[in-house]
């Protein structure tokens, strides 16, 4: 299994716990303090020596930022998706698990703050609602879902989307200022912002849980659901990631 | 009103048909026939002064063969697509009305084919239904589409989405042949490819009416609608282009 963006904050969390598992491979942009392949997924040539002979990829690799310029979101999330899933396709990769956004629906979050956040707000989107990308990373997220589809129809590839809540490095729902870069975030009094975060956390163990998921799946060729772990509070579906892929959050904010 | 792509088959149609009702403005990338600012829009600097003053865009300009290779798809389809609504933006103008496809649903038709083409079979799709792109340039229309909700929820723009059928130079359905580079349609023998054509003609006068419908309109920040001519057998329902633009196709296959 190759994991792009394995020097990331969820890059790390996988290396952390499903080397075990599975027989995991690193690319990264840079030298990082593990073995790694290193090389630019902007670069389709020089990656693509790092898909031959595996039988899964998790893509994690992109300019995360929400605010992230074109500038970065064209190599980084545009040209670096495509040139994985292509990648992955010529080098007869069966599985392609790709780390998608919230973002890709964030507008019907920022319409609602800050009731949404509360305890009670009976709001819950799932993946049937069209999309509404709060930023260009979000619409890079759904152009990354697309190609994804496009891929499993058109050549066979099997293809799990995760629209990932809020990880963070020190996997606390309380370090809610690492999102502050988020247009949802950035008029919000800190005590908001943490209530946010109750919402959209997703501890590293849970993402690890529903990547796992998606690597050990022997039915489905082609996923989206949301990935959030069990908060009190939640305006993202899990039903989807429940009954498709049997996931079960053991954590919550 | 800005026309890009005003070279092209539906560019022509529009200078044709719609010259005597808004003071028309084209783009293209050479030199034509006719007056025009002449830039690539891969190049943002060198299309932001064609944008200056317009209150409308109709954004034309893409590679526009189904199978389009990558290297045609980035400038032409993601970058393009990305200054124009940027160039839009920056030059205050209110309006786009975006080219997109029916191959941003592609797959279902494929999966369908040739019996989706008869008179009496039932099955429609509309644009609620989950994308599946059945090539690089679907992809890129549903990357356009994200993009357009992007820029109509985070900096006030009215676009418009038409997914449009098929289009032919010669303004004839019977010419069936032209857009035999469809994934669709590469193992249909010829009769089949008519069948297709009677299926998803539209018409030059019907598509500028359409357009007109968007650029008319007074009431809608955001519309995907399809667009076809009002044929025996439909499999793209024009419901949404009916009631929300008033769109009264003339023509049928």
């Amino acid at each position: 299994m190759l994991v792009t963006g394995a020097e990331g904050t969820i890059g790390t969390a996988v290396r952390e716990n499903l080397a075990d598992r599975y027989e995991l491979h690193a690319l990264t942009r840079e030298p990082s303090g593990f073995p790694s392949i290193v090389a630019d997924i902007a670069d389709l040539d020089a990656i693509q020596p790092a898909f031959e002979g595996m039988d899964a990829v998790v893509h994690l690799a992109a300019s995360a930022a929400v605010e992230t310029p074109w500038d970065d979101i064209l190599p980084n999330n545009l040209i670096g998706t495509y040139n994985v899933f292509e990648a992955a396709r010529c080098a007869g990769v069966e599985r392609v698990v790709f780390a998608s956004s919230n973002h890709t629906i964030g507008w019907y979050e920022y319409e609602s703050q800050p009731d949404v956040y509360r305890i009670d707000d009976p709001r819950v989107w799932d993946e049937t609602v069209p999309v509404r990308p709060d930023s260009l990373y979000g619409v890079s997220k759904v152009y990354g879902e697309a190609l994804g589809r496009h891929y499993v129809d058109r050549y066979g590839l099997r293809v799990f989307c995760l629209r990932i809540g809020t990880v963070t490095k020190d996997d606390d729902p309380r370090a809610a200022s690492v999102t502050a870069n988020s247009p949802a975030l950035l008029n919000l009094p800190p005590d908001e912002r943490l209530n946010r975060m109750r919402c959209t956390w997703l501890s590293q163990r849970d993402c690890c849980q529903l990547i796992q998921r998606c690597l050990d799946d022997e039915d489905l060729s082609w996923a989206v659901v949301y990935g959030i772990s069990n908060n009190p509070r939640q305006f993202w579906s899990l039903k989807s990631a429940r009954e498709l892929l049997g996931y079960a959050p053991e954590d919550g904010a």
